[in-house]
Order: C-alpha cells, then structure tokens, then sequence
C-alpha cells in the first residue's frame, strides 16, 4: 500500500529510550526498499540518552513527514511520561494523523495513557505488564501474545518482539518479499505467529 | 570470569557502522550484571553517523579501559576502513590487549587486514562473504556457521547474528543464568547453536 509514494516511518525518542525497541525495527526499515526512517523528539531536535548511556541525535516534530508511519519504543523513560498530560497529548495528535501506529515494549503504555488504546486490544512488555495495564484501564490488554494488530495499532510484547512486529508490518504494507529480503539482509530468524509468546 | 572485576565492553563505532550490529550486543550487555558497555571512535569524541543516517555520540580511546572486552561491527563503512592501515593498525593493537575480541557481520574484514585473524577460523556476514574473504586470504573463513570461536576472537554472521554470539559470550564469561536473564528481559528467543546458519 505504501510502495507508491514511499514510506516514512518515525520514531519518537526520548530520554530513558530502550535501545533495542528502536534500533531493531530501525533496521528492518532500513533494509526495506522505499522506506525512510527519522528518530524524532516531541520537544524538538537535539541529543537523547537511552539505556545504557547511549546518546542518540534526534529532530525535531517539525522534520518529519506528519503522516508517516509512527513507532514507539519502550525503556524506563516511559514511567515518568505517561504522567506528562502535554507529552502523551502531542503523542496522541500525532497517532491520529498517522495511517500506522506501532508500539514496542513499554511504548504501549504511553498510547494508553493518551486514551488512544481505549477499547481495543494491545500487549506489552511481560515484565512490566502490571505497570502497563494500570496505564490504560480501557484497554483490552492481551498479555500472551508476541504482538497484536488492532486496526491500524501494532503493539508488541518485549524489545526483541518488534523486530518480528515491523518485519510482519513490511509483509502487510509491502509484500512477503520485502519482508524477506530484510530478514535475509539482516540475517534474522523471524517469529512469524504474533501469538506465539514464550515469555507470558 | 569477570564478575569480580566488572566487565567493560568497547564497542568501536565509525561512519557507515550498521546500527544492530552495535545496538543489537549492546542490550545483551545492558541486560547483564555487572557489564558496562561504551562506543568510542578511535579518532576521538564526537559524532558518528550509521546507515540510515543515525548519528550517535561517541568517547575517544583514552575515555575506555583498553583492556575491555572489543566488540567490532559491521557495515558500509568497512569498505573503505580496510585500506585505511593507521586506523586498522590502532584496532589491531587494541585487540591485543583485549582478553576478548568479537566482530559482527563485516567487523571481521578489520580484523583481517590488519592480520589479527591469520592461521584463525573465523565468519562473517554470508551476502558479503566473498569481499570479507579477499581482506585475509590467510583466515581459514567458516562460511556455514552463525559465529565462530577461535581463542579469544568470535567473529559472528550478519547482522543479527551478533546477538545469538553475545549471548553466547555472556553465558561463558558469566554463567548460564545471566544469559538467560538477559534473552528473558530481552524477550529474545535464541539460537544457542553457533553451527546453524540458514543464510550460508
């Protein structure tokens, strides 16, 4: 659906940031022909730290292509924003502009506290699932699975799960080839149910 | 091996680095006790800019323990790396103080022309396999693993396949239990066996 006009996919970071959530998807974008990816932060460009210390460039809300593709990583930042009613605010403006809205991890838990998961199903990190649900009392949360589709929100389970969930994003939105390209470039052995989840 | 003293691991980030090459082993080592993980450019502090365009802050050389653990990764930017002799020369002499050395995908082909790897068994990623093969033609290359151990060089497949080798890293230096926890907190299902390479 998208190998017309291109695919934008933004990444929103933020300080606490985990690093896997983003960079796993990241690559799968990257080795998708037609596809763009911008790490963005909702207050404007600059550097942010994730876990581990790791201090990434992001742009500004301004620089990206509004109604992209918008993913949202987990990572212990996340606890102190779902309190922040004019960050999730932002979040939410730009989820409904957006014609996919993926999550990993924790991630989820940021929609949620924005009212935008409210009546649909969605999943989380199993570690941090208690935590996530009382975020989004609404929401159907779906505790075994590797990733849930509910109309146009993707949420996936921990870390590693959304390098499965963007790789099965690829398929939908691109063909199963593109999909397998990416995991052949990238040498990853995917996880093709959604519901298949070790970890609940 | 190392828990008593911590475990330092330096990953050396240049122009063209593959960004999961680097971020996928550096949440291994976020997830395990007592590791400390940093980038450092080996010309000094500052910014380096990974395929895709994402640009990561980096220390200098004399910011690390030089007697940590050396993770090499991948990526474009090896092309042109391999004739550079001052930068593989300053790699090949931090290898040799390094208890541990690991490459991921084309990280080998550093290691290679500067001749670290002669007379050693040693992989790489399988799509670029002939190129990597030409940077040492005195490494006894396995094109048919997921990653390979030969003292204290591991040298991994593509891209992902840094990860299953972290892994497997953390389960010798630190004991099967912190493997373990660091693929459950990374809700990553792994491939323990370092001779199943279904890319080869």
């Amino acid at each position: 659906m998208f190998d017309q006009m291109g695919l934008d996919i933004n990444i929103v970071v933020f300080d606490g940031f985990e690093p896997l959530d983003v960079f796993g998807p990241f690559e799968v974008f990257i080795n998708t022909d037609g596809a763009r990816v911008r790490l963005f932060s909702l207050d404007g460009p600059g550097m942010k730290v994730g876990e581990g210390g790791v201090r990434v460039e992001t742009v500004g809300p301004e620089d990206i292509n509004s109604q992209g593709v918008l993913l949202i990583p987990g990572g212990s930042g996340t606890r102190t924003l779902v309190g922040d009613d004019q960050w999730t605010g932002q979040l939410a403006s730009l989820a409904a502009r957006s014609p996919q809205v993926m999550t990993v991890c924790t991630g989820s838990a940021l929609l949620a506290a924005a009212g935008v998961l409210d009546g649909r199903r969605a999943t989380s990190n199993d570690l941090a699932f208690d935590w996530v649900v009382s975020t989004g009392e609404r929401v159907d949360w779906i505790k075994d699975a590797r990733w849930v589709v509910d109309g146009k929100f993707r949420t996936s389970s921990g870390i590693s799960a959304g390098i499965d969930m963007a790789l099965a994003f690829v398929e939908d939105a691109c063909g199963s080839q593109a999909a397998e390209k990416a995991s052949m470039q990238m040498e990853y052995i995917r996880n093709r149910d959604s519901g298949y989840d070790p970890f609940a």
